[in-house]
């Protein structure tokens, strides 16, 4: 039988409560950096010897992810429950990548088959746009591929383009236009050539504003260029769902499905993320990467926190949010390829965990997700780790690494290579956030330490470990979710502002409203 | 008689802590609206209406600037006096601008004339690149210029780049390499043509580690490609100081120098986004930014906070921090130009006020500078603004918006461009978050509001408008490091790590942090 109840209602959360909280500095050894350490799919690690974590806190912890049901909640989630209660929706994006549980059915349509097959469209349509059998509509070959979306729909995908370009050979540019802002549009379309460029409008729902305005702004800035017998709509392609406005337009070159059970933050392993990677890479990149997420929702399903790494990091990130009392968590890659994966945890965590209520739509009273924001190392290094160090919060931060790099071009500089270099300043950071250093005669060169740190590291930023490194925060998120008992999978905050924009551009606004936008049109 | 108090030592404190605190929703009318507005520089404006500011508070926040004298403390920095206490050093970067103040001397130096004559120096390479006075080692035009530095050798040249590439016409491509990750340097200088490419060198101290490296990076790379005649150090200008091991090689094709006074996070109007600019855009647009800037440090001097935006921002942001308790702060551009603004102001305001220690090295105990972090509107609403909505912490919010767009290139759909879809989002951002919406029915989705938001806004993102916006931050930053007795110049916090990061490469380290970094090495 399935419990659904508060964290103030737990046991767990009153027992947690009452342990002496252990201190970082002591439990950050040689030992613990080997004993605490968890497999976390694909060559990917997680390791928290830099999170203060003692025997007693670890069996608490465990105790309340068992009172909480939350791996009971994830077979349910994998077996096709209807675990988004507001919008009373599925939650399927672990089918985009392998089957972890049973089938699900839908309408008698076996859901896994209908991914798949969505899948298989696109691989095909991709191969056949890298070999020359699909051409623009001026018998060009297409060379660069821009992805038309906002949000979901662009967070994700960019985030995941960008951390794979340097190893492996692009068999087309991949560009991104989201904001509204009318320069985006203007200087994307700009710098293509139309005749060998493919657009991918994503909108699930097919009514997303800005998408659609960004979609009319390249068919006029198409009709504009008056290139001769060139067809604009057979420039785009769709991702979206069956049902939408979008994909009864059969005036587009081909569409690609997803369904509501895939909402846009958790869509980079569907037809979302999947139509732009695999043209960008080819399928079987984008296969690797799926391969890579499956594998680390396979190890999701353990229940012994000692072997699920995004378990493991959900508890402690609770145990710092609601027992340390920490509003922030940093998100730092020592790796450039990651310069956009904080801002897409960004959204995959604060939207999904930024609720005020419960699944059951009722008041909470304790703290749920935090403020997530971060910046490649040794960048942040340089810039707002002063804060981090000395500041007056204290901010738990989530490092990644690699062994090796992407370009495997590096040379030597004083005894060191440049990558040798970033792993020794990862090294060098964590120590000194979590150790610190005293320094009693000048306060101001003091290290108070004490600065939670945990580390994901594997061999290379490979597609595999990308696919691993996805997944492995999907289901920390999903896994805080069922602990303060949310709906992740929701969104009703982002609604009011898109109501009050319509109202304004209707001039239907209240005055003090137009008003505000009177100022701002000038 | 200039006195150095922390901030629970004034009277203003606890006159503030005592007063009630006002509704953020009964003070976003029209009537505030247009009172609480103020000139920031150039045509740039500050709007607190949705702050929650009345009369009481104003009074009791005018009077805490007093009591600090701020002004008085601005005024001293203008003048030359040691305000960077612990580095025992002069805050000159206004000067690179415009003398607000007196004549500042130094060693019977005066130092404007010296930052002046430096910008006439870049100016006029800058002329000789563009006419091809100044050509390659190989004779052909320079097109591209990178600039390898990192933290304030690079947030704010390429926030500042970015942000007025659309409005001008590039004279010059600028590129950027600062991270030691290899895969920077090497993807950006695998995309220049090293014989039209101008590198730009910049570390204060000649000593930055990443810097060293990555310029280390670009001679190797450039010896591999065995181009006929070519001389690497011939595509190399330096940016340093007067004293650092760089500046005492000659190799260079040239150098240009700040020196001490200046810090990282605010020199970009010095030489270190100077040069960068004035190549890629022509010195007359670096001008007009400096200009901009020069205008918001006038306006900055006002004694009246209902006069003086940074103030009143320093002032609202405090009153936020220290009376209501919140722990960070978003920066929201709807502008797609100011993409990387926020993080250059999350190096600017976290590396300056992330402290525990006052200016003399004395702990305090109440909190200062908060977490930063934002992205560009649109996209941030379908990101995380679901928690700026609906989640258990508020956030303040700093709006930042323009009449008109940079490209002028638009279109109408459903009744409107883009640019008025974007504004009449920002307009409905700043409403829901203040005035909500109430759901009684549904709580997932009501919308509490009193949500703080203020407006940063200006006809249109020009290099002057761009000016006072950098300058406000700065004056603003600086005025609250005032308020709560820091030293906002210097940055110990960042030392720790440089000293065991070369620990670790010299194998030193303790066996612990050893093991870490072995792990990493793989």
């Amino acid at each position: 039988m399935i419990r659904y109840q508060n964290l103030d209602q737990t046991k767990g959360f009153s027992q947690l409560k009452e342990l002496a909280i252990p201190s970082v500095v002591e439990h950050f050894t040689k030992e613990n950096l080997e004993s605490q350490s968890i497999r976390a799919g694909a060559d990917l690690t997680f390791n928290y010897a830099g999170k203060g974590i003692n025997q007693a806190l670890l069996s608490a912890l465990q105790a309340l992810a068992d009172e909480q049901q939350v791996i009971d909640k994830y077979e349910l989630l994998l077996s096709g429950e209807m675990m988004n209660t507001g919008e009373k929706r599925k939650v399927l994006h672990h089918l985009t990548r392998a089957q972890q549980a049973g089938e699900v059915l839908f309408h008698n349509e076996n859901l896994r088959h209908f991914y798949q097959q969505q899948q298989k469209r696109f691989s095909d349509f991709a191969n056949k746009v890298h070999t020359g059998e699909i051409l623009g509509s001026t018998g060009k070959k297409i060379t660069t591929v821009v992805q038309v979306g906002i949000g979901g729909s662009d967070l994700g995908p960019r985030a995941l383009y960008l951390a794979l370009q340097n190893l492996y050979l692009s068999k087309l540019e991949a560009k991104f236009i989201s904001n509204v802002d009318p320069d985006d549009a203007a200087i994307i379309i700009d710098s293509c050539d139309l005749e060998r460029t493919l657009f991918i409008l994503v909108s699930k729902s097919g009514t997303t504003q800005e998408t659609l305005a960004n979609r009319n702004f390249v068919l006029e800035a198409a009709a504009k260029q008056q290139i001769l017998n060139f067809i604009p709509n057979k420039h785009m392609v769709c991702v979206t769902s069956q049902t939408s406005p979008l994909a009864k337009d059969d005036s587009y070159l081909v569409s690609f499905f997803i369904d509501d059970f895939i909402g846009g933050r958790y869509s980079s392993t569907s037809a979302v993320g999947g139509v732009v990677l695999s043209l960008a890479f080819g399928s079987d990149v984008f296969d690797e990467l799926l391969e890579g997420a499956a594998d680390a929702d396979a190890h999701a399903r353990h229940r012994d926190i000692a072997q699920n790494a995004a378990l493991m990091d959900a508890l402690i990130g609770l145990y710092e949010r609601n027992i340390k009392g920490y509003p922030s968590t940093a998100i730092l890659p020592y790796s450039q390829a990651l310069s956009r994966f904080p801002a897409h945890l960004q959204q995959l965590d604060m939207e999904s965990n930024g609720k005020s209520v419960n699944r059951d739509a009722q008041l909470i009273s304790y703290s749920t997700g935090p403020t997530i924001f971060g910046e490649p190392g040794t960048n942040g290094q340089h810039s707002f780790y002063q804060l981090l160090h000395q500041g007056t919060d204290i901010i738990p931060l989530q490092f990644i690494g690699f062994s090796r790099s992407q370009c495997a071009v590096d040379y030597d500089f004083e005894g060191s290579t440049s990558q040798t270099k970033l792993n020794a300043n990862l090294a060098a950071q964590i120590s000194a956030f979590v150790l610190g250093k005293s320094e009693p005669s000048n306060l101001n060169k003091n290290f108070a330490g004490g600065r939670p740190a945990s580390l994901l590291y594997a061999p290379q930023l490979s597609a595999r470990t990308l696919g691993a490194l996805l997944a492995h925060y999907e289901n920390k998120v999903m896994f805080q979710g069922f602990l303060w008992n949310l709906n992740s999978f929701d969104q009703e905050g982002v609604q009011l502002g898109k109501v009050l924009a319509n109202e304004i551009l209707s001039n239907k606004a209240d005055a003090t409203i137009m008003h505000l936008f009177g100022l701002l049109e000038g």
